[in-house]
């Protein structure tokens, strides 16, 4: 254990007063567990609301405000967060534009993201939701039926974002949130195992010197166990499963995403071998995004998303945003 | 290891590449290694330049850009830059306005940027410099004679960055500097060791259960060891620790940072404390900054850096700014 902080079993609640005195712009709820942007509901515009297990910050949480995400509903570390958190952060959020959910394809939240819609349309809330799979590496998991939610959360949830800041209408946001998911893969690679705070323990039990390609966000496995591979080896595998499932005809977005302990050092590293890969197989770079966005608390390694884009899902990408992890534009 | 490396040697001009791709509004010269904002020299303004040895990302090249540096030196890791590249980013940058040397207080890195002032004002270059020396936690260390620089850059960076923006003087911008520095103290501690690429294991020996109170950013030892404490008792002991040697009249600017693999979630948690802890002591927070931005390689841990503001430091840390890093306003 080499964790900051105080006991287990307040870990998400702590979290969210320090998010809450870090950024006067989001009202965060640390009973009710919503993090919601402060000025909602945002009349005429559709409200998108997202969450899932703690452990994967800034995602979703870092990811409110203008442009992005009305709220965010974490649950504890890697477990759902419950409906009655969404239905609330939806009817927080909705200005009678209608609420867009962004579920990452986990069990527990494809069926609490279903019952908060439910509750919301009770509500006589308009709901519609795009469900994240862009996961290349497995289909079926330890949390997972179908393929895993990763990082195309965050094309998603900003892409998607953009659309309802323009003011388009529910169908229209859902439509672009769901080009985004089909047009987005991602690979990850786990260099240690995670450890969360609850068990106190690795997760599982990855040897020094050892990787394990394919990994996802909860450490659940992956592909494949390897001996440690270089930066540019991993970047071939990386890119090169992401390809054979999807070859871009378009520019692509891409994020070179950090586990969580892998050094910013390391990943600027790996981004070079990653475009490297892509140029060798003729892909067009639009724009590139370096950092922990999806993480997976202590583990190091990384995650390669690529999002292919059009002129109009480009633009929206480049508009405004103003979250605590993803600003630009104002 | 469980590093995305290639290989040890290549690990900074790896990572210069991948900011290359990466950030389109830098110039990035990885054989000289230095960081330029793409649109220098900017007529009228004094350009800032600063360096020092890499791991410590995203210090300092990502915080290259309008309102912040002009320029970043990035060394070996741990490693202080050679004057060479200094006097290089100071000639690529000189607007004629001057250049403001941002030197944090390691021997080698005094040494060097000495030495590039000499060689920039032998070229006709005006030089200042401002040393940071932030860390109330040790005088003198492996690495310092002196206090170390360690948060408080991000503060010396970004309100001296913000003064050049506006088109103010070398010289005001240089005492505005001071000033920051001044009013800035900092305190770390390490739940873990760091390990560099070269060396490949632990650079100390800590054991698990233990933490290292008043940590150095290269892992240079601290005040003392203890058995591990909760976040709220590291809080108390970090702020205390500050407080006793800089009783802030002012509002401050809390740098709530992550040594590099400690999660997002437990730094929100840890803010919260460090909150509570300046609540009780009657402190006024007046922006608060969470995340990973001094850091160690993949330390696990945090640091606690207060900058103790006026209006118009305060101004000046609002200003917009639009580096890889830290951006708002742009």
């Amino acid at each position: 254990m080499r964790m900051l902080i105080n006991v287990p079993e307040t870990v998400v609640a702590d979290a969210l007063r320090g998010i809450a005195a870090a950024h006067p712009d989001l009202t965060v709820d640390v009973e009710n567990r919503v993090i919601i942007r402060r000025d909602a509901p945002v009349a005429g515009q559709v409200a998108l609301v997202s969450g899932g297990g703690s452990g994967h910050e800034p995602l979703h949480g870092g990811f409110v405000g203008p442009g992005m995400l009305s709220a965010a509903c974490p649950g504890e570390v890697f477990t759902s967060p419950v409906p009655d958190q969404m239905a609330r952060a939806a009817a927080a959020v909705d200005s009678g534009a209608g609420v867009l959910f962004v579920v990452k394809n986990y069990t527990g939240d494809v069926l609490n993201f279903d019952m908060a819609a439910e509750l919301a349309e009770d509500e006589g809330i308009q709901v519609a939701k795009v469900l994240v799979n862009d996961d290349v590496a497995v289909t079926d998991s330890l949390y997972t039926a179908g393929r895993r939610g990763t990082g195309a959360t965050l094309f998603v949830e900003k892409i998607a974002g953009a659309a309802a800041a323009e003011g388009q209408p529910l169908e229209r946001v859902e439509a672009v949130g769901r080009q985004v998911n089909e047009n987005s893969r991602s690979f990850g690679v786990a260099l240690s195992a995670v450890t969360t705070p609850a068990k106190g323990t690795p997760t599982f039990d990855l040897p020094s010197g050892e990787l394990e390609l394919g990994i996802g966000i909860h450490g659940e496995p992956g592909r494949e166990r390897r001996a440690m591979m270089t930066s540019g080896e991993i970047a071939d595998f990386a890119v090169h499963a992401i390809l054979e499932d999807m070859p871009p005809r378009n520019p692509v977005l891409v994020l070179v995403n950090g586990m969580g302990a892998t050094p910013l050092l390391e990943l600027y590293g790996f981004n070079a071998e990653v475009q490297r890969v892509l140029g060798d197989r003729g892909v067009t770079v639009a724009r590139t995004l370096v950092g922990n966005y999806v993480t997976s608390l202590d583990m190091a390694g990384a995650s390669v998303t690529l999002c292919q884009v059009d002129e109009e899902l480009l633009r929206l990408w480049d508009a405004p945003v103003k979250t605590p992890a993803l600003r630009w534009g104002m």
